[in-house]
């Protein structure tokens, strides 16, 4: 049998990166009542949304490539969910939990941008043109929900913390 | 029981990553044996020796911080080495297998980068400078670390992406 190919490796990841998000799907409606800010529950809300365009992206990537639209279990996205609830379970003080939930879903926002810049990097080398558009626009909502949470972070769950670094 | 606090969180926090890196230092030098590209093995022998004193230095936060030094089984890190070993285990083209292992490497960096900054914010807002100085440098350790694996995907693993980028 033949080596597989660079094709073969980037379906491969894509399988895995597709039974992650549908992961992610699972774990947000949980994060999102948890939380205690608003603006946290919102964001969790907003990005769950995304996260269905996401799959829906996927699946026509998949028509691209006429591969089978199926996921192969992604241990590492089952891994960050897996300590997300674990923040979940703790009994935290209500802005500690933020910053937990936050931390966790930052982890999950990392691990999807480093997953899509390497699949939007194979596409471009293999000349996949629309393929690598369609890994750019999930790559671009991956870096603004990590910026949005970071904002959050900063004003919403630690004002004291932006208080002292205004040194107001 | 009183609720557990933000330094509470911090700590349950470093004993994650704590594990995780021990983790780390296990897979780096499977990775780096299977690696084809000599630059791209480098980078793994040197990242390794780069982790083990990024352990020291959590060891160093533990002290400062008067808690015990033990980890704490870290699921996401160890879904990461999962993934590496199930590309380190596919029949791949020599250049596909190095695209693959700097594509799970930058799963791991992405992870830790996340990690490591939502630790030294919460340090900084907790007032822990030294610790927070600690994290800050293992941080930029692991920004390096990714913008290498970037330039070795590039240069090296994909001169023919290299040279239409550029044109020639």
């Amino acid at each position: 049998m033949a080596k597989h190919s660079m094709k073969d490796l980037l379906i491969e990841e894509l399988r895995d990166i597709y039974h992650g998000e549908t992961q992610i799907t699972k774990a947000l409606p949980k994060m999102a009542r948890k939380a205690t800010s608003p603006e946290l529950r919102q964001a969790f809300e907003s990005h769950l949304e995304e996260t269905h365009r996401q799959v829906e992206r996927l699946e026509e990537i998949f028509d691209e490539l006429d591969a089978r639209k199926r996921g192969k279990r992604c241990e590492a996205v089952e891994g960050l969910v897996e300590e997300a609830k674990e923040i979940m379970d703790l009994d935290l003080e209500p802005h500690v939990m933020d910053a937990g939930l936050i931390g966790a879903a930052q982890k999950v926002e990392h691990y999807e941008i480093a997953a899509y810049g390497t699949l939007r990097a194979w596409a471009r080398d293999l000349g996949m043109t629309r393929i690598a558009e369609l890994l750019e626009q999930t790559l671009s909502e991956e870096h603004e929900a990590d910026r949005k949470l970071n904002q959050i972070a900063t004003q919403r769950v630690n004002p004291e913390a932006e208080r002292r670094a205004s040194g107001a």
